[in-house]
């Protein structure tokens, strides 16, 4: 038996997240259907996190074991054959046996998109959050700071998690703007409409951490949000981490905004 | 009586094209049931394209007459209200009862993104081209620069226009790697997967002109993908545009990967 790593992209739009449910179609159950199309085999596909409805993986990792003789390079082209377009392995190799693509993880990094703008667009309606009201991105970029470092996130923790411990370390929390406009802010976009800057632009939030409780990412980014506009202080961010309160934190931003972007071994 | 134009934003994957076809649902029909509800006005909407199938628009402009006493600007706001999530006004005012969204028209810009990749992207799938083979981006660069000036394109045009006369002004053409790479370029995705530049990247095509030919961007771009993989020369474009031969450009690329930019006034 050989461990087969693989990297996958995909859409989450159309799936009920990553791991394998009742009455719902995940994205585990069908790189497993096609794997068993492939290889015969019924296997236990191991994820590395369990992404949620509507949320996107540029990297997620996941791995299996198979009797199978096909080389470990060729899995990738042979299951992109089998799966439909919304889900693509970018890279397929032989790992050792104990690599488990949940429990070997070092780190993860995410990429969450803040569409902020009057109107929300139509190309990225499923690819990024649309905020109407301008936001202070100074403000937020501050207040991303504060989440740097080894802390108890409970209060960025949504109810449902099995972890035992609520400490994490981020290692790195950023913000920056326009990166990824090149579908929406043509100078047209911002000709045909003259707003005030930042008020018609692409945020893009990038936060790497050596692991995150669920629903964590989007907690964070639902409070800088809340920084954004001016309902919660960004010098405020150190208290509400240390009061461990859910309910101090912003909302929950979501699914659609969030992309899995790499995984650490 | 008044005219307004709107500024239209639309994800042209479900759609037959802008232009109302019988059998078929196209954007202009979605506006134009959208304004009748409004309004309870039967308009006459005028595009100032018609996009095909697939393609995408930015910044579709349109005009209609209407008695209707809404103030200009509230029109997009009160339309987004009626609109599917893959149509957004962008913007509405009132313009001059002379203007024509196809006749006053005198120039037109065109963003084309080519997904270079082994494998073909999950979150792109319906935004960009996906071409496989490695492409020579330094060669396409030379060859898109032929491209600028005034010509006679019959040889990257369509049969199927209602086109006088095939003389066209390109003012600009460039091609730019790596601008539209935000949901996909992580460094991950370099990492996982070492490939040599740019045959892991987004290219983004951008060209101006007074006005453009049925399918002439698409057939210029299948043009510039021939001279990235050395099917055809980049000196040869001059001669391709002169012999007026169709037969002798590259294919028409993907609709997917076209999006209406920016029309000018």
């Amino acid at each position: 038996m050989r461990n087969i790593k693989l990297t996958i992209e995909y859409d989450g739009t159309s799936y009920h997240g990553w791991q394998s449910q009742i009455n719902a179609l995940a994205v585990q159950d069908v790189i497993k259907k096609a794997i068993k199309k492939l290889t015969g085999e019924d296997c236990n596909l191991i994820g590395s996190s369990r992404t949620d409805t509507g949320v996107h993986a540029i990297g997620q990792c996941a791995n299996f074991f198979t009797a199978s003789s096909i080389p470990p390079d060729k899995f990738s082209y042979a299951l992109n054959n089998l799966l439909p377009e919304d889900i693509v392995i970018r890279h397929s190799e032989e790992v050792s046996k104990d690599f488990h693509a949940r429990f070997s993880a070092k780190g993860k990094k995410y990429r969450y998109l803040i569409h902020n703008s009057v109107f929300p667009s139509a190309l990225m309606r499923n690819r990024a959050y649309h905020v109407h009201y301008p936001l202070d991105l100074d403000s937020m970029k501050k207040a991303a700071g504060y989440f740097l470092g080894k802390h108890d996130f409970s209060a960025f923790k949504a109810s449902g998690g099995s972890e035992k411990t609520c400490e994490r370390t981020i290692y790195g929390a950023s913000l920056n703007i326009d990166k990824g406009t090149v579908l929406l802010s043509a100078e047209g976009r911002q000709k045909n409409r003259p707003l005030v800057y930042p008020h018609d632009a692409m945020i893009e939030f990038e936060i790497t951490g050596n692991g995150f409780l669920y629903n964590m990412v989007r907690i964070i980014v639902g409070t800088l949000v809340y920084v954004g506009i001016g309902k919660i202080r960004a010098e405020d961010i150190p208290d509400i981490i240390e009061s461990r309160d859910r309910t101090r934190a912003g909302i929950t931003a979501p699914a659609q905004g969030l992309y899995l972007v790499e995984v650490y071994y």
